[in-house]
Formats: C-alpha cells, sequence, structure tokens
C-alpha cells in the first residue's frame, strides 16, 4: 500500500476565516483517504476557533521538531504547533501586526518542511496584507513569499478552475505600473509556465490565449500605446516558434464568452483584474490559486480573510478542499 | 389606440452583421406590435443582404426627404434608403473607408430625425471603428458621436442586462491613459447619471456600486495611487450626501460575485475592460449598450461588426431586439 503524500496546510492569518476552513479539511474523512493534512499553525487558535465553531480538533499534534525528526512517520492528519501566540493574543476578526507576523510564520515554515521534502505540497490559507505590512513584512501576497523564498528564477500566478484558468504576467502592482513591467521575455516566460503547466494537468498539449491590455486589445494601435504590437504579438510568435498551441492578442473583453473558455485551457493575462474578474464571477466557490516556476507545489485558496465572518462558522471551505486536491493533482502528474 | 412609437434603427458598418441583424428585426411580428422601426441604411445593400441569407425585406422604403415631410405618417416597419453606396461598393466582411463612412451617416441622419423628434429613439447596428477612422472619422465608438453630435453637457455609456449592468468613467482610451482621466467631479456625474437611469428602468431608488481602480481598491493605499482615497472616496462621499445608495470603493474583482450582483443594480466601473469583461463573460447575448446622459434615448447592441461571419444568415440578432426593448422601456419610464 503507498502511502498517502503528506500536504503542509497553512493555518492563514489567525483572525481570519483561515482556522476554520482548516478545521473543515481536517475534519473531512474523504480528505483523510487522498493525503495526511499537516496543518501549520497555532493550537491554541485552533482550539478556540474549535469551541466558537463546534468544529473537532485533529487527535494529534506535534511540535515542529518532532515532526522534523521522522516525519515520514507521521500517517494521520496532524497540528505542527508553532506557538506564535499568547493564547488570548488574537480577536476574531481583528487584524494586527502581530496576527500579520504569526500567518507569515506558518507559510515560512511550511516553506521549508517543503524544501526538505518532508512534505510533498503547502495549501495556504488566507493572510491579510496589511497585518503583514504592520508587521513590517513586505511582500504583497503569498505568490511573492514563495518566489523569494525559494528563489524562484521565474514563476507567475495561477487561478485555476474547472470553467476558467488564468495567468498572470503582473500581479500585485498598481494599475498605473502594469505597463511599466510588461516586457517580451516576461510575458514568453509566463506563457511558458502556463502551458507546462497545461499540460501536466490535461495530459496533452494545452490551447493557450493571450489577452491584450489595452480595449478591443488596441485595435492595430488605435488605443494604446501599442503594447500589443511591442511587446504581446513578439512574445506570442517566440512562444509559437516554440511549439505552443497559441492565440492572441484577444480583445480582454471577449476572449472570455462561453465558447471561447470552452475552447481554451488557460488564459495569460496582463494584469491582476484582468484575470480575477472573470474568474471570481464565474467560478468563486472552486477556484484555487497556485505559483507556477517553484522547485515545490503551491496551491491556496482564492478568498481573502473575511474578517467580517471569522470564528462564525460560516466561510465555504470549499476552496480550500480544492487547493489541496489541486495540489494532488500536481503531484501526480 | 395609442401609435406604437417610431424607432430609428442604424444598419451598421454595411460590411459587417449589421444588415443582417436588422433584417431580422424588420420581419418579427412581435417587435411590429411593439413599435415601427425606422431602418436607416441603403436599400441595395438590404437587398444583396437579404438574397444572400433568404431574410425577407420590408415592403416600404422611402427617402429621407420623403420621412421627414410628413414622420407620424409613417405607421409601418419602413427602410429610409440613404444612398450613400454604390450597389456593388461593398463585399461581405470587407470593412473600408466607404463602409466606414457609411455607417457613420446612418448614425448621423438618425441622430437628426431624433433630434427633431422624427423618432422616439435611435438603435444602433455595429460600426467598425478602424473603417471610420479610414474615412478620417476619429471617433472611437458610438457613445462619443452620440454625445458630441448632441452637446451632452456630461454623458457615460451603460452596459444592460438583467444579469449585470455596467456604467463606465473612461472608455475608449488607452489602459495607461486612464488613471490622468480620473477626476471626483468625472466619477461624481457618471455616479448621478447611473442613479438616475437605474431609478427610471426599475421604479425605486436603486443600489449602486463603484470599483476601485487597483488591485484590492488599493488596499487602503498598498497598491497604486491612493486614486481610490484622493478621487473615488470623495465622489463616492458626494454622491451619499445628495441621497444616493451608494457602496464602494470595492475591490474590482469581489465586486462582481454571484451575492453582489444580485444586490446591486448598478456598477460604475473606472475603465472599458473593468465592466466589459464581467458583462460579456455573464450576458454576452443579451446586454445592451446605451448612451446616458444625451437629449435622445439612445441603445445599441453589445456586440462588433463579426466580419468573419457577415452576410451568411448565422448572426445572432438578440441584443439588437434587446436593444430596442430597453429603447421602449426608457422612452416609457
Amino acid at each position: 500500500m503507498i502511502t498517502p503524500p503528506r500536504i503542509a496546510i497553512t493555518m492563514g492569518d489567525p483572525a481570519g476565516v483561515g482556522p476554520e476552513v482548516c478545521l473543515h479539511l481536517l475534519a473531512d474523512k474523504q480528505i483523510a483517504r487522498e493525503c495526511t493534512p499537516i496543518l501549520f499553525g497555532d493550537a491554541s487558535i485552533l482550539q478556540r476557533v474549535a469551541r466558537a465553531t463546534n468544529l473537532p480538533l485533529p487527535e494529534l499534534t506535534l511540535s515542529q521538531a518532532q515532526f522534523q525528526s521522522n516525519p515520514s512517520a507521521v500517517l494521520e492528519t496532524c497540528i505542527i504547533d508553532l506557538k506564535t501566540l499568547a493564547p488570548d493574543a488574537v480577536q476574531p476578526g481583528i487584524t494586527s501586526a502581530v496576527t500579520g507576523r504569526a500567518g507569515y510564520t506558518y507559510v515560512d515554515r511550511a516553506i521549508d518542511a517543503a524544501l526538505a521534502g518532508q512534505v510533498a505540497a503547502v495549501s495556504t490559507a488566507p493572510l491579510n496584507k496589511e497585518a503583514m505590512h504592520a508587521a513590517g513584512i513586505n511582500f504583497p501576497g503569498h505568490t511573492e513569499i514563495f518566489a523569494a523564498r525559494t528563489n524562484a528564477a521565474r514563476s507567475c500566478m495561477m487561478q485555476y478552475s474547472e470553467e476558467i484558468t488564468c495567468t498572470f504576467v503582473t500581479v500585485h502592482v498598481g494599475y498605473r505600473e502594469v505597463p511599466g513591467l510588461l516586457t517580451k521575455e516576461r510575458i514568453l516566460d509566463v506563457i511558458e509556465l502556463t502551458a507546462a503547466a497545461l499540460k501536466k494537468l490535461r495530459s496533452r498539449e494545452p490551447k493557450i490565449v493571450v489577452c491584450g491590455l489595452n480595449p478591443h486589445a488596441g485595435e492595430h494601435g488605435l488605443f494604446g500605446d501599442r503594447e500589443e504590437e511591442r511587446l504581446i504579438i513578439p512574445a506570442i510568435e517566440a512562444a509559437r516558434e516554440r511549439g505552443i498551441n497559441i492565440e492572441g492578442p484577444l480583445p480582454p473583453d471577449t476572449a472570455f464568452l462561453p465558447a471561447k473558455r470552452k475552447a481554451t485551457d488557460a488564459f495569460v493575462c496582463m494584469y491582476h483584474d484582468q484575470g480575477h474578474i472573470p474568474v471570481k464571477a464565474l467560478a468563486f466557490d472552486s477556484a484555487v490559486n497556485t505559483t507556477l516556476g517553484l522547485p515545490i507545489i503551491r496551491t491556496s485558496v482564492d478568498h481573502g480573510t473575511a474578517c467580517d465572518i471569522a470564528w462564525q462558522g460560516k466561510a465555504n471551505p470549499s476552496s480550500l478542499f480544492s487547493a489541496v486536491r489541486l495540489a494532488l493533482r500536481l503531484i501526480s502528474s
């Protein structure tokens, strides 16, 4: 019998909905047959959230040192108690420098475990960026933390769902900064990462669509600064020469029509909202975030900390379930 | 018995799908009970398209002078033959300076008819912007033609559908130009035009949502140039002081989630693709374009000239039907 893979789950910002969606996952019998979830978090927070939401706690809790001493001996769902927080340091829904630092620490330790081969992948619950920044940790999101911690030469965010999948040339930057960050090389990198990931997931050559930057993809220079002609088209042509089945740049608004979605394995988007708007409008509950180009496998929920409903048992855990299942597909493909 | 209103229909670029979607409309018995369609176009083109697609032609054709002499005597569907084109000047799917000028002329004459009270509204089939530009007519779209020709002090585009409705602070400009065009005054104008239009359509106070410009609506200044704090929030506060039921700025990607769409009458968007992406992804066949703030009522299809399928009888006319029906609702409300 093959041992199911160990998957590190990070608890997310302790003041948000991360702890409760993790408890849902840890309690799920079907998930426990598919993998062994290893939760990186604070046991004291999980105990409080379990009481507040009536969700069960796993029986096994280990220190990180205990886990590291013999990870392959861990055959059941467990909590790695990182003890970053005093038991009463957190109030539900109230993020702070303290919760920001704790949330970051869970991710940091999970990356250590993945780089050391102690877990096969990391699936992350949501962080709160303002809380992280308050703690002096200036990453805009998980994507950038994983890229920096793993020294990835090139990487990009992917939002994956059965309905629509998008990858991103730029992500967490202001609207104004996007055009200055587009280069032929970066666009080609993202196209190649996208094509390689979808080939693994589909087990065949995928069809990739690239969106333009400007309305109507610039209409041959009528709108914009010819970013399509100067940067995007050369990247598409280079990708085609490398054998990638690719189309574009398409007008961003018609790229996501139902017939086009059906015929496309992934859309390469120039900026955050170009892809996040259709993914969230069409696949809110089922979309998963992942980072392509890393030496480790990382997936994430596609929602935020939702502090307004934190610790109330109202949060829908399906995005975390989808994140873990995408990680399992990426491990086995 | 009340005479149904006369609605001017413009034929659109003659090389595109405009002529055939107009013929579908002119042949529809239910539409003919709701209004009297008056098609501004070229009879020679309509005859060729009718032959190519097996669609019927209306029996009545008039010159513009004949129509103007006594418009209220026109009680049945008719073609206003503007004779802008030689019969063989157009090939299906091939736009040019000639087709661009013709398409513009239909709109120009229909606006004259509306301003003179000869028709109650104008519903437009698609123009081809490159063809118009080739003809030296440098409007980026219908919205701007109607605003200029009617000397509207303030106006904005609205995309309307039962699923989702968006209005636009900027429309046909390059990606880079958007931030420089955002002012508190312009955003407030669009909010007020939106609230007034939706109040007419819903017969109650509408709920308006305003999107941010930056990812996550800037996350309190983490991304972008504080456009939310400097421009968008002051406009929202001014609108609220004027009694408008308004919320925002929301992160653009979560603004369009299903539950939020259901609770929102219209979304005020900062740029073209912010609203066009979700409208086309969610309501492609049924969305209608209209221009708010004009002295006349104008609605339009929400699709382009689709030259790849022009004159083949494949074009779906439902967006033009929806455009005419929205015009009728705006007339009667």
